[in-house]
Formats: C-alpha cells, structure tokens, sequence
C-alpha cells in the first residue's frame, strides 16, 4: 500500500482525499510538479522547486512550505515508498471554499498532496524502439509556461495518438510545433544541430529541458531555440523527446513516415546517456 | 449545515470528499452544469442534461446516471437544504486511478458530486445598477463549447476585472468579443436589434442564451447571432450577459465607458422579466 502526503498527514493512498470544494477539483485552480528519483535520489530538485515558486507567482497564489520542508516530505515518501527508480508528484490548489470565481480569502490553506509512482525509467523499452509520433493541433490555453493541472488536452492528445496507433502527440500551432503532449520536441538537422523551440508562453519551460541543453552545450553540439515545423522533422537526421519521466526519448516516427533511418539516433544516445550520469551524480 | 451528495451518499458538506487520485483534481477531467432554482423548482433542466451528455459524448466519458437518477438528487438537495432560489451545482469526472495522461479502464467508476448554494438570484443589486465590465484577451483553451472545469483562466479573468475596479471581464479573440468570463454576451444595437456571438467552439452554447433568445424572439426582436467587436459595444444602446446565475443580466460600462445612456436599458429589462416569468412558469 502506498503512502501519500495530504495537508500534513502521511496517509495511505485509500484514504487519502480532498474537499469536493477544493479549487483544484473545481476550478483547476493548482499547479504541480513531477520530479525524477534515480538510486532513491532526486534529481534537480532546486530546479522544480524554483519552476513551483513561479507558476504559485503568475497565479498569484499564496504558499508557505519552504524548500526545506517539501525537500523532507519527498524524501519521506521515497523512503517509506521504497521508491529506487520513479517519480514524486507534488500538486498545490489555492484550497477549498464555496465556489465562485472570484479567489478565496488569501487565508484559505493551500491544499498540498505528494505521491510517489514506482517505475523503470533508465531501462526503458520505448526508449530503445523509438517513439512514434502524430501531430494534432495545439489547442491549450495561452499559458502553457505555467504548470497548472488543465491536463484535459493533453490527455486527449494522448489518447487520439494511442487511437492512431502512436505513442504520443506532438501539437502544432500555426504551423510551429509547440511541445509534445507532456514533454519538450526536439530535432537533430543533418548538420548536427540541435533544434528545439524558444521558451515563451506557448510551452512549459522544461526543467529536463534546461538541463540537456547544458549536457548538449558542453559536448559541443549546436543548438538553435526556435520554432520548427513537421517538414523539418521529416527531412530531420534524429528526433527526440524529453521530460522527467521520460529523460532524453527517441522519436523515429512521425505521422507514419521514419525519421532519419527510423531508428534512435546516436546524439540522441549519446544525450540520454550524458544526461542520466549528471543526474545520477547531481541527485540528492 | 450543507448537505451534498458524492457518490450515491448524501453527506455534510465537512465529510464530502474525493480522492487525490480523482481525475477531476489531477487533470480538470471532469464536467458540470448549474441548474437555477426558482421557486424551490429547477429552471431548464432537461437542457442542462442535454449539455451534460454532449460535453460527456466529446470527451468520450461513460457515464450511467439517468436524467431521472439525476433529477431526484437534484431535488433531495433543493429540499435537504430547503434552496427556495439558488443554484444546484452537478460535477461529473472521469473517476479515480494511478495517475496517467492515458484515460483509465472505461470500467472506472464516474466520480459524480452536487451541491447547492442558496442564493438571491432575481431580485439582484447587481442587475439594478448594471455591470461595468472590462475586456482581456481570451487565453482560453479551444473548446470552449464542452463545459469542463478548466475554470482558471475565467477565475483570474474576473479576478483582473475586479482589481479594475469591474464586475466582470469580457473576452476577447481576434478582435471580437467570444463571451464574458462565465456568461454570454450580447449588445441591443441602436435600431433595437439584439447581436450574440454565433455558436462555435469558441463559446459556451448557454442553456439561459438558448431560452433568452426565444423570449426575444417571441417578442419580434430582430436577432443578429454574428461576432462583434468593442466599438459595436461602445456604440450600442444597450448591453448584457446571460448565464444560469445572472439571468439577464445588464451590462452598462466597458472598459470605463459608459454604454448607451449607462443605465440598464428598457430591452434588457424586459428580457430579464419575461425569462424569468417564463422559468417561473416552466420550472420543474
């Protein structure tokens, strides 16, 4: 059975439950965070936590646990969880009161929930096929920098990809590919170069991402942030992925049509694998 | 003490509770309605369960409450917390499992909460004086037709409306007005004539605009359903909102403007007192 956190009580997960008033049922009023443990350890915990302060800030909510104390709460779960390999999910809401769409007093308490997901992310068999891909149209909100929990779309978007026979979406909003549905896109041109969107309000501002851009930086590649289309993917030399859950992902396939040879290429490789030994040593 | 129902159980407000793994806490995966009660009776309630099963129908969630189930707890409520006017709430989420963008077993039960909130709804402060209003871009999400609980752009709309010293926000997308933060919106045009916003996927199809615009109707108003832009409103003789809570609602300010002479004008009124003679009439 597993633990979860819930308000200040370490509970197990059947009983752990919040008020049908909460705004984060209600109104998707909250934010979250997922953060790697690899070897039991977290990995870029400062950098999720900063990216929290944040997305609390653009939304004007209130929030009081310091890093120390959620820092503590994480390692507690992975510790009763036995979690060596998986994720810490953190989600904050503005709290519960009767509905309405103005914000609650600025007294109301943060609801604060963690949970742990055991799960193989190094040794991954979709990393080592390669992802398929489709795109669909981007259809979020304008606010994709902000990590709130309206995940409805890219639910969707995950489910339209798995219908087609794909593994995941990739959106696309005025011909630009954004992001994928829950990770940052990237290409490698055929000169080596590494492609992958600006930062702005039109997607999440990676935390995983950050950091293969260091790893890419420092092996010399390339790289350009800008937006890109489906017709540079196709005539792409590689294609990846990456996110928390997912590290550095191969992508080989879009739309039905092989990228590069089709197979996960060898800077892709090459990035994922730079990627989990920095993580491994910098965890905490 | 409120009571609300969740799950088949009638419970206090205190002890009504949903899991932190439900679907509507994790991902805004979830849809509601808000039925207006005149009367102690329900004002167009097939119509809202008709709105309930389209949005249900576009997401692709099962759900096996009839509308016959539906309207006997919508009516323990009213009478359980003795709601003479007021509304009665209905959220329906896609139901609890380990969290995953991919949809759960289609075996997954609905996790299904009403509650009622008591309200003045007629004899209204408000819609004697008339709104002021002010327009934000709509950051919306794109299907804005299937009412889900991705309520926080709408709550931080009318959270910016209110630090402007407004009632409410307006939205705006590619120089049109699509709708208010949780309303419809409509202008009188100085040859009385009565212009909404077309259905789309950029509106909220509102069961109160459907039956508002048969009220005008068999008044032989002249109705234009076509976008329109800030200088239509600022040149209008008269302006309002509609939704379940605000009836007809007048509008007589944006953005610092005064719109036609700034008081809540004569169409409106009249719009406002056959409606609601007519839900009074109709209600269930």
């Amino acid at each position: 059975m597993r633990h979860v956190y819930v308000n200040g009580d370490f509970l197990p997960e059947t009983e752990a439950r919040v008020s049908i008033f909460d705004r984060g049922f209600l109104f998707a009023d909250g934010v979250y965070e997922v953060t790697l443990v690899l070897d039991g350890k977290l990995v870029d915990f400062s950098g999720h936590m900063a990216r929290l302060r944040r997305s609390l800030g653009e939304l004007d909510m209130r929030f009081s646990l310091t890093e120390e104390s959620l820092l503590a709460i994480h390692r507690e779960l992975i510790e009763r969880n036995e979690i060596g390999e998986g994720l810490v999910y953190l989600q904050v809401t503005r709290g519960a009161a009767d509905r309405d769409f103005i914000f609650p007093q600025e007294s109301t308490p943060n609801t604060v929930v963690l949970f742990t997901q055991k799960k193989a992310i190094v040794d991954s068999a979709l990393a080592a096929r390669g992802q398929h891909v489709v795109t669909l149209d981007d259809l979020r909100w304008r606010r994709c920098d902000i990590k709130t929990v309206q995940l409805l779309y890219p639910s969707m978007a995950k489910m339209q990809a798995k219908a087609q026979g794909a593994d995941d979406a990739w959106l696309v909003k005025d011909g630009f590919i954004t992001e994928g549905s829950s990770n940052n896109a990237y290409i490698v041109t055929t000169d080596g170069t590494i492609v992958t969107r600006d930062l702005s309000a039109d997607i999440l501002h990676g935390i995983t991402r950050e950091a293969v851009l260091h790893c890419a930086s420092d092996l010399q590649l390339r790289i350009e942030e800008r937006p890109f289309t489906v017709e540079e993917i196709e005539n792409a030399a590689e294609a990846f992925s990456t996110s928390a859950s997912g590290l550095v992902n191969p992508v080989v396939n879009i739309n039905g049509k092989p990228i590069g040879v089709g197979k996960p290429g060898a800077i892709t490789a090459h990035l994922r694998q730079i990627y989990v030994e920095r993580s491994r040593a910098s965890a905490i």
